[in-house]
């Protein structure tokens, strides 16, 4: 692996609430990691490769917390229905489709291809229950160069037949099969226990996850209070939880457990309708939440309480949710997020005051990376994660600051068309 | 002017309830003017030129109620404030630099490119309240080829000094300068009156307002009950009225005043808190709403209640209110109006069912399009506004309807970067 350094305006996190940015300043990628920003490039980098981006913004790359990969195909479609009727209706049948591996592979490649020319640099990745399906999801992005979690998916009821998996059993040995087939098959790579939610999935298929997740160690994604008619059908499947997430607590599978003694990295989606109890134990076991505001209002779900989230320390990204959210930049989803805090601020509490540019900003890089470790920041021993923007289309008849321009360049949607580069652990992927 | 036929896949609204889609039909340009939608050419047609867009969509001009030229340089950025400070801290000191003809003419050369380029055919438009920089931009505006409405602001007082017209006759008097020079100038570009808000006016110069309504017959745009701390200053500024558009009735610049036999065609942005009251006046007189939806999440100013606007049969359209909105994008003015239509119905009220695809497509074209008179449809005898669009970048996996790629076409912003061609009364504009 090539060392080397990039020149240009680097904006980046630190902290939530500060957003860096230094003007025609050097960043450093050694063995693939960030040896920090530099206004003048210190001696002993001086003989490394220089690729002078000036006049660009670099950025760390964009952290997509929660994506569907089979939900590609229909996104900007079918924004008619709330959650539970919109996934028997549109999500289940398209889902179904991935049986057959050719249709996946014509799927995936599309969705593959438009994920590697985007902003997104990592993902955690919800795939279908297919496991042919999903190992090939898994190749693709492998040879895009992006990093992700890729997940089969759990379901064994409440789903069309079609799509619903036959037993537990067959859940819990088709997974076992899938994990055994990828868990170190690549680099960049990596499967993610992935039950679809509570309502798809019988306590015999949760306690199967549960010796699963402890066999493997692997981390853990799924859906947690999104919509109050999914929360309502949850309280009937489980009326003895006090709330959604204790469900997936009982299988030690929402984070660190301390009375089990068990620590599961887990990025739960939404968090919309999140009681007081929910939000501390997501607190205190350190479950991630993937914040979707997009899909939030596709689904008519709701909007998620995030400065509390952020000002209680939780750990918080942005996740785009296609197809619940129609569109896979994660530019997008930090001005959702902005925009929907400021309507919860308007219409649900004038105590929460709305996200700030550089805290959406945070959550998308930062905030997210940190469930991949050291990821989101150009600081010193984070992967090397970056995107070059060229906002020069943009023109403006003005002076602006890198700060503004950056703002724009993100509110403007600059990512669908203004990528110059980007590089994933210190890889150039794109162009 | 040539006749001509177009060829495509033809989408359009002859009501609000229905999207009409005709795959592979002809619409049919004589003097501007459609002769309809026919799956079958006529024979009487066959003779003029026919250009296939084979495969492409063929939808009306979107129409922009309601955009502020001047703010366009800003757009994207300075999005942490409400409403009142938003004006004092960036808006005003932007506006104020259009004294200066030579920043005009950079700053509207980009904005007037970039509307051309955009899905927008026609504009409600406030320029600044500058009147050679608003002649500039008129006279670039025709040169587009784009339609509009464009004007002159006035504000007599509560703005920063720079900015504020010296008094009343002063900004009556530039006010009839400005008609004088405009009023039979251009095709396709017309003055309209634009006092900028009533805590901007004085009763002296809404009275002059009023007798330079009556003289010219002008239509009126201005801004309505948008946000809480606005409406508060205008109750304090004219306690007597009973609601906020009271104040522009009492000077007949609101719509169809049956009291004092006047017909203003009337245009007000955002009716966000309308009072009861105030929503019927506004229907009454036959005021054109211009729904904001991104405009009125970034300044945090709320959700209008278009479900009832719509029930009521009030006339209204969609405005992308550039910079309080950062877009200029109808088509994101479409899918962001079912958005947050979707949080009124969540957060305010569940009676309001939320607005549907084909409704919002419909305020975006026709909806908007009736304040321009016979605009925004193919049916006979609408203007012959058009913008086809090439869709074949957005690759899918399965088939898809018509009406299905449009939606995602909307969704997806395809305005940025997918438009083959744009006709403005039948004359091709680009490309």
């Amino acid at each position: 692996m090539a060392d080397f350094v990039l020149k240009g305006h680097i904006c980046y996190s630190e902290s939530k609430n500060e957003l860096i940015t230094r003007e025609n300043a050097y960043v450093v990628c050694v063995g693939g990691k960030s040896k920090g920003v530099f206004t003048e490039l210190p001696q002993q980098y001086a003989v490394l490769p220089l690729k002078d981006y000036s006049d660009c913004l670099i950025v760390p790359g964009m952290i997509d917390l929660h994506i569907h990969a089979p939900q590609y195909a229909f996104r900007g479609m079918c924004m008619d229905l709330e959650l539970m009727d919109w996934l028997n209706c549109y999500t289940f049948p398209e889902e179904a489709k991935y049986m057959a591996l050719e249709y996946a592979e014509r799927a995936y490649a599309i969705f593959v291809n438009a994920l590697k020319a985007s902003a997104t640099t990592r993902a955690v990745v919800f795939a279908t229950r297919h496991r042919p399906a999903t190992e090939l999801l898994m190749k693709l992005m492998e040879e895009s160069g992006l990093a992700s979690y890729v997940g089969k998916v759990n379901m064994d009821r409440e789903a069309a037949e079609v799509l619903v998996e036959e037993s537990a059993a067959v859940s819990a040995s088709e997974t076992v099969q899938w994990i055994e087939a990828v868990k170190e098959k690549y680099t960049n790579t990596k499967p993610i226990l992935t039950p679809r939610f509570i309502p798809c999935c019988s306590d015999t298929l949760m306690e199967h996850l549960r010796q699963i997740q402890m066999a493997y160690g692997l981390p853990v994604q799924s859906h947690l209070s999104e919509s109050p008619g999914e929360i309502d059908f949850v309280h009937f499947l489980r009326p003895d939880n006090a709330f959604y997430g204790e469900a997936y607590n009982d299988y030690d599978l929402f984070g660190k457990n301390e009375d089990n003694q068990t620590d599961v990295k887990t990025v739960m989606a939404h968090c919309v309708w999140s009681t007081d109890e929910e939000i501390d134990l997501m607190r205190k076991n350190g479950v991630f939440v993937a914040h979707c505001p997009a899909s939030n209002m596709n689904l008519s779900s709701g909007i998620a309480p995030i400065r509390k989230y952020l000002d209680l320390g939780m750990n918080i990204g942005l996740g785009t949710d296609v197809a619940g959210g129609h569109s896979d930049s994660i530019f997008r989803a930090i001005t959702d997020a902005i925009q929907v805090s400021k309507m919860y601020w308007r219409y649900v509490d004038q105590t929460m005051k709305p996200i700030t540019f550089p805290e959406a900003f945070y959550m998308a890089t930062l905030g997210g990376g940190a469930f991949f470790g050291a990821v989101g920041s150009f600081a010193e021993g984070y992967a090397f994660d970056a995107v070059v923007l060229d906002d020069t289309a943009l023109v403006h008849p003005q002076e602006l600051s890198v700060s503004e321009r950056l703002e724009r360049a993100v509110y403007l949607g600059l990512d669908t068309h203004g990528i110059r580069a980007k590089y994933v652990n210190g890889e150039k992927i794109i162009f």
